[in-house]
Parts: C-alpha cells; structure tokens; sequence
C-alpha cells in the first residue's frame, strides 16, 4: 500500500482527491493538512466522509507530512506550493503538484501572470508537466509533477492532434470557454454567491486569464512555432464541468482536412488513450457524460475554411484531482485507470 | 408626487424596493443611502438600473433624509432601524421599517429571539403590523409600519381564516417552510456559495427560528388564546419564492369543516383582497404563480381529522418590499395596487 | 462471477444500476434490456458509457433473459414486473423487483392505490422487503425481493426506533416529503420541462400518494398497531435526493424520549448499519452528504411534547438501485457495501 | 385604446406578450387564441394572470381576429404564420409576426433553412424587419413587422456599428452564442426535460442553426458586402437570457480601431437609443442585468489583431415580446418604452 498525503485537503479538489483515493485499491491515506485554526476531523469538515475515513485533518507541518507520507499531493494556492515542495522533494517524496507554480517553463511569463516570483527554479526544471496524453513516458520516470489547470487540458487535447500535424493557421486559435462554479475553488466572494450565480452567465478575465500562457506554452511545443491564443472564459451555473468551443482556420489546400479525415485523424492519435473519446461526425460532446469521470470527450465540425472543435472534461476530476491520480498511477505503476472506474 | 427615501438600499428587498418605486406613478425616489465605504452612483451598484435612474446612493444622514423624504422606507437590520425611526418619526416623515424590530409587542420575547433590546418603546405601541389583509384601517391612519417578516406573512394569511373562526385545534399547528436564498438576504458566508446550495436543500434553525414568536402573536390574537406553532423552515436552491405547507388538527365534531365549506369559507374571507387568490378544490399553488407578484397564492385540503393548506408568496414582494409598498399605498391614499401590476 | 440481468435498463435507476454494477468486483452485466424499436448499444443510449460497456441493450425476451442470467434486477412500471417475475421464478432466477408490484402484502390496497390487480400471489406471498435494516437475514434467504419504494425508504428508517419501541403517538405521524426530479423516472410530461421546475416549487399528490400504504404496512408491522400517516411530497428543483421531515407527537410521561436520549436510541438501533448515519444533536442532514452514495442520514429534535425527524438519502441509490445492490450482495454472500464504495 | 389581439398565447412569447401589454396604458388586450382542444380562460393555462385579465383564449377564428382587433401578433411556429398575415393585412390590420416567415428577403434561404415554401412573397416585400435601432422609420410607416429573431438580434446590435463604419474583417465573425431554455418554446421533447438540461451544458446545431441567414442578411446590408458568419449555439441551463460572445479581426492599419476609440463609437451610434447600453471599458455585460428588461448590454474588448464582443438579452423581451411590444409603440405613436418599464 503507497502511503499519501494531501496538503490542502478541504478545497474542492482535496475533498474529490479524498474520495477519489479511498476507492483506491493500492493507496492508503496516510496524511491529511490544510490551513485550519486547529486540527479536525475530516469528517467533521466533510460530513459526507462519515463512516468512510477516520482522520485527522491537521495544519501543515513539514516534518509530519514526510514522515507519513511516500507520495504527497500538493492542493495549494500559488506559490505556497513552492514552499512545501523542495522539503518534500530532497525528503525523496513523490510530489503532485495542483497549484500552477511549476508549469510554465518561462519564468518570466510566471511573475507576469501571477504577480509573483517563481522561486524554486532548481526543481522547475526537473517538473514534467502532468497530462498523460503527451508526457507519459516522463511523467512515468519524473518525481515532480505539475499537475495541468483545467482550462489547458480540455484545450490542450482539443488541439494536440492538428497542432502536432500542423493541420491548422496555429495563429487564429479563439477558444471560447465556459466553466462550473467549482472550477474557481471555494472562495468566500460576494460573486460566488448562490444568488449572484444562479439564474445568471457572464465573461470574465476577458482574454487574460493565467491559462492563456500554459495553453500557448503547450501548443507552441507541439507546433514547433509560437502560438497566441484567443481565450475567454465564462462561469456556468453549474457546480462541475468545463465546455470549450474552439475555432480554428484551416490552412490553405491542405488534403488532410478534407472530408471526415479530420475525425479519423483524431480517433488514431488518441487510439490507446483510456480517458480520451472522439465522438463521430454530427455528433459533440456534453457535460452530462463527463461530469463525475475522468474522460475528456471531443466532438469536431469541418466547415469550409475552419474547424470547430468541442472539448468536455470534468474540471475537478481531468481537470485537477482525477488526472492527478492518473499521475499518480503512471508513476507508480497502478494501473493507469485505478480509482477512476 | 410623493418624496421617499430609501434607507438600507443596496439589499435584495432595497434593490426590489426601487425596483417597484420606478414603476409607481405616484411616487418619486428622493433619498437613497446604505453602509457604504463612499457615496456611490446606484446605477453602478446595480447595472441593471443604468439608464433609469440616475441617483446617488448615500451614506446614511438623518438630516439629509428628513431633506429630502416625506416617507421613509428602513430596510436595515434589527436594532438598526430603532436608531433611525424615532428621529424620523418626531421630524413628522412616516416611516415603514422592513426589519423586526417594532413588531413583536412582548419586549422579552423580542430580546429572547434576537439577542438585543428594544430600546424605543415610545413607538412600538403605536407601531401598526403591517399586514393589510388584518389590518388595513389602523395602516391607514399610522405612522409607523412594522412591515411583516417573510415567513409570518405566507403563514398568517394561511392561518387567519381558521383562527378567526375558531376551526381548528390551535395547539397543534405545524409549519414546514420552504425558501429561496434571496430570504436570507445578502451574507457572504460560506453556507450561502453556489457550490453549498445549487444541488442541496436542508432545514436550518429548527423550530429555533425568530419568526416563531411573530406568528404565534398574531395567530394567537386572532384566535383569542395563545398557540404555540412548530416550525421548520428549510433552504431551496432558487433566488425568490416561499411555500409553507402547513398541518391542522380540526377541532372535533364541527361541522364547519365538513366537506368543501372551509374553501368557501377562505374564499370569502379574502373575497375584498387584491393580492390574495385562493384555489380551488384539489388545486395547490406553485412559486412559479406568484414569483414577481405581490400575491399570496393558498390551497386547502380537508382530511378526516385534519386541514393541509399551502401558502405560497414571493419572499422579496409580498414578503418584504411589495407588502411595504402595499402599506404606503394605504397610507398615502393611493390605489393598493400602485406599482404593484 | 455473478451474471445479472437488468431489464428496463433505460430509466434514471436502470442507468444507475449499470453505472454501481459496473464497479462491482463480482458481478458480470450479461444482459441488458428494455422497451426499445430495435436493440442499441447501450453507450449509444448513454455514451457516459462509452468505453466502459460494450452491450447491446435488447428488447426484452424472457428467454435470453433466463439464459444470460443468474440474478434478474426488474426496473419496470408497475403491473409489468408481474409479467417477468413468476417465470423467471420458476426458471430458478433470484429476483429483485424495483417496481411496486411485490411490496403492498393486502392485494385491495394495491389495487386501491396502483389501479390494478396483483396477479401473482403466489409469489407475492414470499417476496421479502427489501429494507435490509429491517429484514437482513429474510433477504439472505430470498428469492424475490421487493426493492422499497424511495419516499418509504427514508420514512420507515426515520421512524423505526421509534415505532418498535413505541416512544411516540403513532396516530400523529405527519411527513412533509421533498424529493428530486429524477424521483418521478423519466417521463415526457409538460411538467418536468426544464422551465416548468426550474425556480420553482409546488406540492403534489397532497395526502393521496402511492407510497402511503407502503410506510403505513411496515410502520404498523414494527409498531404493532395500524398507523395512518399524513405524506406531502413535493417537487424539488434539483436532480436528486429526498429529504423528509417528520413530526409525531410524543406520548404522556414516557421518559425514554425525555433529554438526548432519542439520540442514543437511535444510534444503538443503527450501531452496525453500514448505510445509516444518526446525527448529533443539534446537527441535521443535508442533501449534499447523501446524494451519490447509499447511506441514510437522520437527525432528530426533541421538543418538549413532539419530536421532529429529518431523513434524507438519494432516490435513485439508497431510494432505488444502490438499495438494490445492497440486497444483491446480502442474498449473494457478497460484502454488503460491494459496489457501493 | 388600441384593441390588440395574440394568436398563439399559450406558448413562452404568448404569456410575455400578455404580461407586458396588462402594464401597457394604451392596450387592451381584446383577443386571444392558440391551438387548443377547446376554449379555456387564459387564466386557467396560466394561473398567475388570475385577477389580472378575465378573458378566454379560443381557437384561433381570422373573423373573430379581425373584429375584435386593431393590431394583431402573430406567435406561431414558421409556415403557419403566412396562414394568417395576409387576411389580415387585407383586413387593414396591423401585424407583428413573431416567427420568421417575413424576415429573410430571398427565399430561397428561406426553403433551405426552414425546410418550407415562403409563400406569401407579396407581404413579403412590404415587411419591415422589427429592429428599431435600425429601421425605426420604416417600421413607423409599416403595416407588417417580421419580428427578429433573438440570437439575431443580440448579435445584429453587437456588430452594427463596426459593420456600418466597415472597422473590421467581415470574413472572419465568429458568433460564439449561449441562451437560456425558453428561447426554445415550450417543447416537449426529452432533450428538454428538467434532469436533461440542469447541471448540464452543450452545444447544439453547431454552424446549420437557422439563424445564420438572418443575421448574415442584416449586417450583410450594413457593411455592403457578404458577410458569413461563423455560429455555434450552446443551451444554458437557466430560464432566460442570451449571452453571445462575438470574435472579429480587425482590418489592418485602422486607427479608428485603435485605443479606447471603438466603446466611444458604440456610445456614439447607439446614443439616443433606449434600449441600448454599452458597458465602459474593462466592463462586461451579465444576463442578470438585462433579464426581466428590454435593454441589450454590450461590452467590448480591443486586442491588437482583434475584438470580442460580449452581447445580452431577455430571449423572452428583447428577443421576442418585448421588441414586439417596441416595434407596436412605433407603429402607434405611444411612448416607445411604454409598457416596458
């Protein structure tokens, strides 16, 4: 049994990492903290948790979560994941990284997005950047993870196949994205209120959101050219789920995005994937069908000129929680689907 | 035209409040002020009155409100509204004050239920409940409404037929009650987010709530003995509307209550009242009938041994800012129905 | 391996019932069946199940029914499980009916209630209801379980102590019931259009429900007197769950029922369930710690003369398939919670 | 009084139409109709209009249409509505069609998008397209409106003024649309039921919605070239609204684009509109905001290449009944906001 930790456990991605890993048939947790004014058990916190787990969910304290812990996810805000995951790190932990601070390789393009200085360049090298679909084979050998946000990977899968293929004018990429309300953390905001929410839908962060880097950042190295996305997000009444509708132009004369191909084409990059599913032509995905699972569904239409593609995940599960337990089995060979049905 | 100040204005039922007043040809907003950091155009507290009214909201001065309003309305928390009123009250302004605080006679009670005192029992006895249906010649020639809470309103007006007629087993009256989040106001605590609410639906406050004592005073004046009501009151994840089903014992052998009489009897109980509908035999009111109305939709079913009614309102109009402009119309002479469709 | 067979396969707890199935360690899903033009997979029924399950859902053929199948899960109207049971029965098969047909035991209140004949009494005379808290070893040596209906379920657990040790007025029960829409199966009606629910909420069925007779039949059988309860469901705007409150009066002078005892009673009474969660005092159950597992969580008031109970579980787990499954696994020696996390 | 008459009342434009025209101080609502079995009082379809309007809602008769009023809205499904028109007009009626029989000038588009012969070409060229900010003059001098639709008209009143000043790359609109479940009628098809829709979102006739043409038309005509537009709809799970967010590149080299020049020239084109309101800089529109109001919100954000553009309504006002009533107070020389607050 892999004994494992979870820093910031009472966040909505700690509660689903819970429930993810106590169907796990190979983990054990053995570790859970957060910011609290004292210790509490977690089923006091999540009264859900009664009668499933018996544990105390303490403040952080370093040297406990090493000692309890052999893989230790990381559910923090922003750079104070950088605090804890160096210790952790030179304590020969396995660490899974929920917060963005080692994803973007440019840190520059960190302190810009993120008001703030990444200061942990020593193992930012060394983090791989946590979407299976791409980076296995290193996720397999890596002892750092950043675990992807949710925006880029439902994005980031959506485009893989024709930014890889070079299948499209990589500069005209618009992605319009719509999110439930979890998908921003539990914060204690007059905007997060159940009555400024309900009944309503709005943009926000209108094409300056921090995903923007972390999706540009992925494409481009797909490409092989620099990208500059496009990308507004919307809050959708709705606890969970995240729709992208993605608009790209087509290169001119290109053959390979005639006809149908183009969903063939994408059928065969994902063929082994076990959380990716191509829909068939005239048919695209809803949230229905990925909310509560791992999978990232993928419907695309071929106009004349453009593509529309169509991109569901569950943004708590594939788009935190869910893909960081596929990490977690990559890395330490669980079978990669364990604990995510 | 008829000046009024709005002392509170930035809540649901003050935002509801202006809502109305726009649409009142009678009327004219001359005043509106709230706990605020800085004055601040109403329009840019609430978009959506862009464009159709152009108003300064204020930080509250009791000279500038006697200024400016023959009539104030205090939408303000308890105890608040006691250190507005009287000042108002001896400048000669009519006041309908929307909190709690000059509607309980028993000064205990009201210091048991809200943790406080009230402090200005010059005014209390001359406060009118403002509950037209009961008491519609006493508003008319007051100055100062005590303006019903949410919850009393739907009950009373459900409860008043049986009670002035003494039909019924007083003793055993049970009410479960139902309402959308814009009841509580506008908190920002954790239990009223989306994510705690969308989805969910629990009681709150059993039979502990501050409306109890409201009722049970005007029920029991009614009835002319004391009733001592259960009451449950639970959250539903929508913005607007209150349901109250509500149980009775009949009283034996009365034939009364035999049959279909007791629709009849409600029905011509409330056969003068604008805004009170009842239904017929075997129908049941819905939110959806009365959300955006200032109606009290009710329904009835006779058992053997026992009344079901069911009492329906839209918590923020006839439950708060409609009934208090139902009083001003009272008051100042105007159709009841002014502003009210 | 168990094979089972789940016939009606299409509605809210068939779909359930594949999606518990398919986590479950010792269960096969051999056959899949429902009311359909042709036969289709059932991922093109419901592609949340795409890659999950590769099974043709078929029109029902009792035949291929008794082929492929070991244990038989009945999702069908009432009156059509009465066509399945006896001759899967009489094929050996172990049966767990979802419908309503097995559970009433006085064939003229079923038909008084369900409009139709019970006619298979032969069978109806051994079918055991399936409330394991009640009747655990009956199931284990069961044939043919009558599965509960999903308002009885939360009823019957909420009043259990109460009944066997005759704490309280039986006469008074009075159940104010909410549920979910997914409660009423999936039917094409004008009334469960988005915008017919959405925001709002309404009573239905007022005291005149299906389910009355089936929590008075076990109520009275663990009380040992007839009761007669007052039920109100109504319709709550959200997907799934039921939450009842319950009130009965307490009886004269009895000091079992005096201070926190209640509480204690009922957690003795419940002490090895593994589904059932009494809360603490002061403390009562929302919809969101049920909703998706199959547990049933009750909290409890005590008043000076009344008690209120409130229970909630989800309607389509604990209230229908999850139930369902926990009756599978008691009759088939699995781990009671088997599936069922 | 001008006697107004609805045909097809009973659908979600219907009962907004009459809400409005009971608030209009000019109108009597003289006749009402739709496909019915038999003649029902309009307040026993809806019964919130109880005490509000005493009238029956018959099957639809042209004489009795024509005698009892002056002007006529026609809410019908396409098709039917070339049924009526014509006797109408040669009645000397005034008509507003709600459907969108009259809005595309070539028929051709017409058969192709709504699979249907528009066969009433003589009204057809004497119809004014219903939008005010456009056609104000003409819609005065009009005997027949065609009504628009209510994506059109959230995305016409985005791109007027750019289409009209030619600031943009007309080629490349992308019209990335959300709207609330009304804006589909009141259709009783399963894809519309509660449990379908709430906690869910998706896109729908991805790029084939038969919109496309109308707005095509419209901005076609402003900018004076062809225009084709890119349209991906989606179904928000709330009542009402529409959000539309619009992708446009830029043309090169225009400084009329640059800096915060373009929100003044949407300030500018739309300053003496009533009903429009554009949002200052960093500033985005909210469904919220408009929803119950005829206003359109319109927020705009310049990047270097490109613009977004945020837009929103009422489906139900300014998207159907509320631009109807609008286009009514135009043609009658009332107050063009009266009856719209």
């Amino acid at each position: 049994m892999l004994n494992v930790g979870i820093v910031g456990a009472t966040g909505y991605a700690g509660e689903e990492l819970i429930d993810i890993l106590l169907r796990h048939p190979g983990v054990r947790i053995a570790h859970l903290s957060a910011k609290l004014d004292k210790p509490k058990a977690i089923s006091a916190i999540f009264p859900k948790f009664k009668n499933k787990i018996d544990l105390i969910c303490n403040i952080p304290d370093i040297k406990e979560i090493i000692n309890k812990s052999d893989l230790v996810f990381l559910v923090l805000p922003h750079t104070v994941s950088m605090d804890f995951a160096p210790k952790l790190l030179d304590a020969g932990k396995r660490v899974i990284d929920l917060s963005a601070d080692y994803r973007l390789k440019d840190v520059k393009i960190y302190a810009q997005f993120y008001k703030a200085k990444q200061k942990d360049k020593a193992h930012l090298n060394m983090a791989v950047y946590g979407l299976p679909e791409l980076y296995r084979e290193k996720i397999r050998r890596s002892k750092l993870i950043a675990n992807p946000g949710c925006y880029p990977t439902a994005a980031i899968l959506a485009l893989a196949p024709i930014a890889a293929f070079n299948l499209a004018d990589l500069s005209s990429i618009i992605i319009d994205a719509k999110s439930g309300v979890t998908g921003a953390g539990r914060k204690f905001a007059e905007a997060f209120l159940f009555s400024e929410i309900n009944e309503d839908f709005k943009a926000y962060k209108v094409n300056i959101h921090q995903h923007i880097p972390e999706i540009n950042q992925e494409v481009s190295i797909l490409a092989g050219k620099k990208t500059q996305i496009t990308f507004v997000p919307h809050l959708l009444p709705i606890n969970r789920g995240i729709l992208e509708t993605i608009y790209v132009k087509k290169r001119r004369q290109d053959s390979r995005t005639q006809g149908h191909k183009l969903i063939s084409l994408y059928k065969k990059f994902y063929k082994k994937e076990p959380f990716v599913r191509i829909k068939d032509e005239g048919d695209f995905p809803r949230l229905k069908d990925v909310v509560g699972t791992n999978f990232c569904d993928i419907g695309i239409k071929e106009n004349a000129d453009s593509i529309i593609i169509v991109s569901t995940i569950d943004n708590l599960l594939k788009g935190a929680s869910g893909q960081a337990v596929q990490n977690m089995n990559i890395m330490c060979g669980f079978t990669e689907s364990s604990g995510l049905r």
